[in-house]
């Protein structure tokens, strides 16, 4: 079993733990995001897309245990705001860092509840947090800052929101390829 | 227990068997939708909406055994061609009809896969239908009729569309107030 081929196994496993049913076409086109960085899959996303039009996108989200996606925004494009999401945790925790400093800040209490891969420190300046359980759910402005992190057992969140253009998403980190 | 609580409880047991978790804040918002027809929960919905605004809606969706959703479109309305919305079976099966002849027919192997509520069969025009089980979804058109009735054990389906003004909808059946 080559690498890749494991994720997509631990992805769809996660996605069982959430009890979320799959079609057999939809096993086939997991999508393993390392934006190209080289501490995947301490850095990194799985994902599957259900639907991604002009007027909506919904997809559903997979972070192994403490993974982190890296910090980037959704810019403007075609005239609209730019992707405005809504993050629904299903299963697992994770910690939705926004740039909104009336969040609660990831240091304040001594120890953080999250720590950035260890090397990436500077390509992250958001350290404000809402942390999302099982129904609990955010929604983060077009254009605006955020990264995210899974707690201890991992994560599953449904990601509903305006369509979706990843090839535009401005990383605060230079070296991410989000395509790759 | 009114009538009422005790279709919000069948709803939430129905949510809850699909493994989908709620806020204490959104079990007190389930909305049940009689359109004001007499034989609710015959003809009916419950649902949850998680997010609607003009750039996406999300919604769960709860049908009870058998229960039918009145037939009905979404039209243009400031400039949009209306509302679009993608149908995601979560539990159980649902049969959705819609204004489309090239799906599979209620009634070509004899026995009608559905039947429409007694009384009403007035109002439904659509005969061909799609179903949808667990992990299944399918898309339909804005300004196209439809319509859809659980399968033996009932249903729960996720909905991504654009925005949803359900004051707007236009239903076959004059009698149907959807807002009741």
């Amino acid at each position: 079993m080559t690498d890749k081929q494991e994720y997509v196994q631990l992805t769809l496993d996660a996605l069982q733990q959430a009890e979320i049913r799959l079609t057999d076409k939809e096993r086939q086109r997991i999508e393993i995001a390392t934006f190209g960085l080289p501490d995947y899959p301490l850095s990194g996303l799985q994902l599957l897309t259900y639907v991604n039009s002009p007027r909506y996108c919904a997809k559903e989200l997979v972070l192994f245990p403490r993974q982190t996606c890296p910090e980037h925004l959704h810019p403007p494009f075609d005239g609209t705001p730019g992707k405005q999401e809504t993050f629904r945790c299903r299963w697992g925790e994770v910690y939705l860092f926004v740039d909104d400093s009336s969040l609660t800040q990831n240091d304040a209490s001594g120890e953080p509840v999250c720590r950035v891969p260890e090397g990436s420190e500077a390509w992250y300046s958001c350290t404000g947090y809402v942390r999302l359980r099982p129904g609990e759910q955010y929604t983060i402005a077009p254009n605006t800052r955020h990264w995210f992190q899974a707690g201890d057992q991992g994560a599953v969140v449904s990601e509903f929101s305006s369509e979706s253009r990843d090839e535009l998403d401005i990383f605060t980190d230079p070296r991410v390829n989000r395509l790759a």
